[in-house]
């Protein structure tokens, strides 16, 4: 039996790992990057995260457990993906400054025919960012590859003040709840 | 100008790796294992912060920016720092269980003989824990160097189902408020 990580995500990766899953293998989903219209965030993600997971566990076998996961950040009702340039970037980012937003993260595990979907929600605040420290933060590089144009690790540290919930959601896989998850598959971790 | 960082703990250490903190220097703080009595955890881990801080700038150049760090696990109004053994750990992880308790890290920064200390603060919330998956979680040894017998990353984010305030601040150094103590004197991170 494989654990089937179906991500893309360098990050996701990284929390499995540091979880100590073993005969991980990361398959990741093309996905579906247009998200649907009129869902609440939580449906969202848990579309999104469905639809990855269904997608990679077609291509493994019946025993294997397949992990599905989806993030957005949601601001003024609306999701924010991983931005277009730099100038689509520096507009999230402005608005993110000095203010809280949400953060959710689908997770869908599959194995055996069952489909267990949940989703987890962090809220985040940011603390006041100037101009000039936004271009900073976008030169790193950082901003351009992650859902609303910042990382809850690494230079993006520097700009959350506060969370609550889960951090890891706000990385973009809720451990502690995908732990219970897979549990109920007899996946144990601890 | 070197950035000195008076601690031995791994995770400070890699924590200003991430930030990429140029000219950075570790020089442990022997420090004061044993809390002063009657102080609250804020005050508390402020007069450790400094007294590491103090140690190490003793032996620095005074152009040196010197960190010194104290996080404690504060419960029933007491501190938890780091277990003596495996018992003591178990008892640590069977009073957090299913619980809310508060972690506090003291931070000092020591430049040109100004003393700038201050503290966070952080609840942090456990999923009720079995007896078993205490004995687990002890046997992979990541609670033995850790206040609370728990780290937030690595296994232990397993047990943390939601936090309020700043996760590294769990970890032992708040990053975003250290950032803004270091602009202050003039090392800027972003």
């Amino acid at each position: 039996m494989n654990v089937v990580l179906a991500s893309a995500s360098p990050r996701r990766r990284e929390l499995m790992e540091m979880l100590g899953v073993e005969n991980l293998k990361i398959l990741p989903a093309r996905g579906e990057e247009i998200p649907p219209e009129h869902a609440s965030g939580g449906e969202l993600v848990k579309a999104l995260a469905l639809a990855k997971a269904r997608e990679v566990a077609a291509l493994c076998a019946a025993e294997d457990v397949v992990i599905g996961a989806d993030t957005i950040v949601w601001v003024d009702e609306h999701p924010f993906g991983k931005p277009r340039d730099r100038e689509d970037a520096a507009r999230m980012l402005r608005r993110l400054s000095g203010d809280c937003h949400t953060v959710y993260t689908g997770v869908a595990v599959l194995h055996g025919g069952e489909e267990d979907v949940e989703y987890e929600e962090s809220r985040v605040w940011f603390r006041e960012l100037s101009d000039e420290e936004i271009a900073r933060y976008i030169a790193t590089g950082e901003p351009m590859d992650k859902a609303g144009a910042y990382g809850a690790q690494g230079r993006g540290a520097l700009l959350v003040c506060a969370i609550e919930g889960d951090f890891f959601n706000v990385m973009g896989l809720p451990l502690c709840r995908l732990g219970q998850m897979l549990r109920k598959q007899g996946v144990e971790l601890l």
